[in-house]
C-alpha cells in the first residue's frame, strides 16, 4: 500500500516535471548530448547547437585586453565547436555570436550578471581561483531594504553573515562595507566578486575572522539593482550616497545585526567608484572606519586630498590597505595618492599587480585584504 | 576645493564605468535606441537587432498551450521586430530563435530562471498581476544553509521574512513552507512565483498576516539549484525530502527565526511534486500543520490515503486549501482527491481555475490562499 502511494506520487512528480525545458531536452534525445565548456587537460572546447547558423563565433573574456573573438566550426549534427589551450586559473565569461548576435551557452547554467548582461562563466580551477568556489561552511545572504531619508527612497543592500552567525546569538562581529564600482549595483560582489564564497572559504580556513559583509547600491538615485525595474531619480546632494552610507546605512546596520558598533570592527572598501566612496568616506568621517581599503583608484593632489589624509591620520587607524593592476588606466593617478599617503605620513600597503581595472584584480584583492582585517 | 576633487572623483566614477556593457552602448550611440518589449495601450512590439541573421522568430510562452512562435519582420538598422495583440494582464515569458538558436532579449533586463533556462518576462500590468510587482514595504530574502544529517549534506532554502522583522524584535510570526514542483529548486517560488512580491503587498494592503514564508530545495540529492554546480548524490531513502522538512527544517526554522513553533501557526503548500510533499508531510505527520494546501495534484483512490486523511481529520486542522486549473493533465486526479477528501469527512476548499500546469495558476493560487492563513 506505502509503495502503491509512493510510486503513484513519484510518477506525478516526473509528470509535473514536463516543462518546456524537459521537453527540449527530449528532442534532443536521439543525439548525443552537447557538453559546453569541456575542460580537458590542458585545453577547453565550447560547443553550440545551431542548425541554421551561417557564421558562429566565440567571444573570450581572456582573449586579449577587451576580449577577443574566433570562429567555430560546423560539426555533425550542426554542432559548432572550437577548441582553445586553456587560460591560467582564473573566472572568465563569455558568449556565442551566432549570424551577429549574442547567445549565452545553453549548456552552462553558471552566470553571473555584470550590469545589463548576463554572461556565462568559465571557472578554470588552481591555487588563483580556490576561495572562488563553494565553501563546507557557508554564510547566510540576505536582499534587505532600508529606508533612506536623504535619498529619498527604500533601497536594497546585499548583506552576507557569516557561518554560525544564526547559532551563536551571543557572538557579535565586525562589519566590511564593500562598494561596487560604476555600471554596478548591489549584487556586483555577490555574483561577479564572488564575496560570499571568498569569505566562506577564508573563514572556514581560519584565514579570516568571521565578519558581517554589508553591499549597498552606490547609485544614489536608484533604489536597487535594475533587473527590479523600480523608477530612479536624480539626486543632485554632494557626497549623497556616502553620506547616506555612513550616517543611515552604518545605524541601519548596527540595529539588525549583531554588529560591534566601533572603529576597529568597522572597514570600508571599494573598486573603482567605489574606491573614490571609501576616499570620500573615509576623509569626511575621520575615525568610522579603522581598515581603509581603496582599489583601482587614484587621487591627483590637492590640498582637500591632504587635509582628509590628515583628518584620517589624526583621528587614527588600523590598516590602510590600497590595491591597483600596473595596467589599469588609473594607475597613474594611484601613484599619485600612494605619494599624498607617503607625504602626509599615512603608515599604508600599496599593493601593485599585474592586470587592469578587472574583476580578476577586484576577487584577488578581497582574497587578500580580508585576511588583514579586524587583527 | 571641495568641488575640484569632488568632480575628479565624478570622472573616475565615469572612467571606472566603461565595461563591456557601456561600449556595446556607445556602439549604438549614432542609431534610435532599441526598445524591447514595448507595450501600447492594447499591443507590445518585440525588437530584436541582428544584423546578419536571415530568420529571426519569436517564441511567446502566451501562444497556444506550449507557447507559440511567430516570425520577426527585418526593418531599418537589420532591427527586427513584430508586433502583437497584448495579452491579458499576467507574467509571460519570451525569447528570440536567430537562425534556430534561441536568444535572450538583450533589451530586457528582466529575467526568470526555470530550471538551466534564463527566460526574459513580460509582465502585463493589470489586476491580476497588482500583487506581483514591488510593494512599498518590502520584505528580507535570505539564502541560508542547514545540515541535513537524514540526506547527507549541506542544504541552500530561501527564506522570507515580511517588513518589520528585523524592527519588531519581540514579534513572533507563523511560518509558511512553501514547496517547487519537478524540475524546480529552491529559488523557483522566488524567480517564477513572485513569492516575496505577493506577500509584500498582501502584507501591506493588510490582506494577509505577516509571516516567514520557507522555501527549501525539493530533490533530496541535490544540494542547493544547479546554478552553483554543487555535487549531487542518489537518495534512495522513502519519503526522504519530507521527513527531512518536518524533523530537520521545522527544527532549524523554529530555533534560528522567531517562528511561533505550533500547528495553528504552521502551513504548508506545494505544486505538483510540491503538492505531493504536501500531502505526504501532511499524512504522515498529522498535527504538525494546521494549514494543508496543496495545489495541481491529486492521488488515486487508495486505502493508505483514506488512512492518512483521517489522520489529519484526527489530528485536527484549520485549513484544507485545494487548487488545480480545469485542464491540467493532473485534472482527474484531482477531482479523485476531492472526492477522497469528502468521503473522508475532511472540510475543505475544493478552488478550480481555468488554466493547466502553469506559473500564472501556481502566482494565482499563492495570492489566493495566503490571504487565508493564521486568521
Amino acid at each position: 500500500m506505502m509503495k502503491r502511494f509512493a510510486l503513484f506520487v513519484s510518477l506525478l512528480a516526473i509528470a509535473g516535471s514536463l516543462s518546456a525545458q524537459e521537453l527540449t531536452n527530449f528532442s534532443f534525445g536521439r543525439q548525443a548530448p552537447v557538453i559546453s565548456p569541456e575542460i580537458q587537460a590542458d585545453s577547453v572546447t565550447f560547443r553550440l547547437k545551431a542548425d541554421y547558423a551561417t557564421i558562429v563565433k566565440l567571444n573570450a573574456s581572456w582573449m586579449g585586453a577587451m576580449g577577443g573573438t574566433v570562429d567555430m566550426k560546423r560539426g555533425e549534427n550542426n554542432v559548432w565547436s572550437v577548441k582553445l589551450p586553456l587560460p591560467s586559473p582564473e573566472i572568465y565569461t563569455y558568449s556565442f555570436m551566432v549570424d551577429g548576435v549574442s547567445v549565452n551557452d545553453p549548456q552552462n547554467i553558471q552566470v553571473q550578471r555584470d550590469g545589463q548582461r548576463f554572461l556565462n562563466m568559465l571557472i578554470v580551477p588552481g591555487k588563483r581561483t580556490e576561495n572562488y568556489g563553494e565553501a563546507n561552511k557557508r554564510g547566510t545572504v540576505r536582499y534587505m531594504w532600508y529606508d533612506s531619508a536623504l535619498l529619498g527612497s527604500n533601497r536594497r543592500m546585499v548583506v552576507y553573515t557569516p557561518y554560525g552567525y544564526e547559532t551563536s546569538p551571543k557572538e557579535k562581529y565586525p562589519v566590511l562595507y564593500l562598494l561596487h564600482g560604476g555600471g554596478g549595483d548591489e549584487e556586483a560582489w555577490t555574483s561577479m566578486g564572488r564575496a560570499a564564497q571568498i569569505l566562506d572559504n577564508l573563514i572556514e580556513k581560519g584565514l579570516a575572522k568571521p565578519m558581517i559583509v554589508v553591499m549597498p547600491n552606490g547609485n544614489p538615485g536608484q533604489q536597487a539593482a535594475a533587473t527590479l525595474n523600480l523608477p530612479t531619480k536624480q539626486v543632485q546632494m554632494q557626497d549623497a550616497y556616502v553620506k547616506s552610507l555612513v550616517t543611515e546605512i552604518i545605524p541601519f546596520i548596527e540595529k539588525n545585526f549583531r554588529a560591534i558598533p566601533k572603529k576597529e570592527s568597522r572597514a570600508i572598501a571599494g573598486l573603482s567608484m567605489g574606491g573614490g566612496h571609501t576616499l570620500s568616506a573615509s576623509g569626511l568621517y575621520p575615525g568610522t572606519f579603522g581598515y581603509i581599503c581603496p582599489l583601482s583608484i587614484g587621487s591627483q593632489p590637492s590640498e582637500e586630498l591632504n587635509n582628509r589624509l590628515q583628518g584620517i591620520k589624526k583621528a587614527g587607524y588600523n590598516l590602510y590597505w590600497f590595491g591597483v593592476g600596473n595596467t589599469d588606466f588609473l594607475y597613474q593617478s594611484a601613484l599619485s595618492l600612494d605619494k599624498a599617503l607617503t607625504d602626509n605620513g599615512l603608515e599604508h600597503t600599496f599593493f601593485v599587480t599585474d592586470g587592469g581595472h578587472t574583476w580578476a584584480n577586484w576577487r584577488n584583492y578581497l582574497d587578500t585584504f580580508s585576511r588583514l582585517l579586524f587583527k
